[in-house]
């Protein structure tokens, strides 16, 4: 049977995260590559339910965590964010604290699709952004290496 | 704005909790109280929407779990979880492997409302039930010591 979308957004509430992640990258003039993920975290024992999100959502692909044992629902596409995860939570929106991060995740998704993030002015307010979102998570750099690093770049 | 009841379940997909306590009472017949409770565990952040969610299902109470740092919207009340946590979930239904924990739940539950916890017989059952549930969840009784003093008791 499939999901109800508001039975999509309360999954989510509670096990789907908003992510920004920043990587050096020499290769591009910027130096820094920006990725935006949408990912839902579950246990082994829930991948069939996983399935039944992707096909919710029709993009994204579901792979293994061994970092934590779980199995992770991920969108990282930016044209599959845009047309398929904005509206749905633009449509059934969040409900508690995580609808902030979606917000600031929305704002940002939607610069890099317009390959603002490829221009220093906006890349550090998207860094600053990112910074301030999931307040409990790992982050691989510091954003004050990232923010140093951007200026430097001539770009 | 009120809560879809769709988003609820999808909410306690992830953070809900179908649980049944035991604890040792000399002053009960039987030696043994069975405690059912429905649980969602949220960060303090989300205090707002536990509001909303106890509102939603006109019972339960909020409170602060110093043992995990969350806080927690509980039904302990059988009558309230009979008559409105049950129906919710039957009309609502999870879609994961948390269905399962609540169709034990709604078997334990059921056989505590007809007082038949207070029989031999049958708490051996809620027993075996209620610690096939919640794999990963700590206990504070050992099936074995509640089902060896169970044997040792004339009810």
């Amino acid at each position: 049977m499939d999901l109800n979308p508001w039975y999509v957004t309360g999954l989510v509430e509670g096990e789907g995260c908003f992510h920004v992640s920043f990587t050096f990258r020499k290769k591009l003039k910027i130096g820094i590559e920006t990725r935006p993920s949408f990912l839902i975290s579950l246990n082994k024992r829930d991948v069939e339910l996983l399935k039944k999100i992707r096909k919710f959502f029709g993009c994204g692909a579901i792979r293994y965590s061994s970092s934590d044992h779980t199995y992770k629902y991920e969108v990282r596409s930016v044209r599959d964010i845009v047309k398929k995860i904005l509206p749905h939570f633009e449509k059934y929106p969040l409900k508690g604290s995580k609808k902030e991060d979606f917000e600031k995740f929305r704002e940002i998704v939607l610069m890099v699709h317009q390959n603002k993030h490829l221009s220093k002015k906006y890349l550090s307010k998207i860094i600053e952004l990112a910074y301030s979102m999931n307040l409990s998570g790992k982050r691989k750099h510091r954003k004050e290496d990232l923010l140093r690093a951007l200026g430097e770049v001539k770009v």
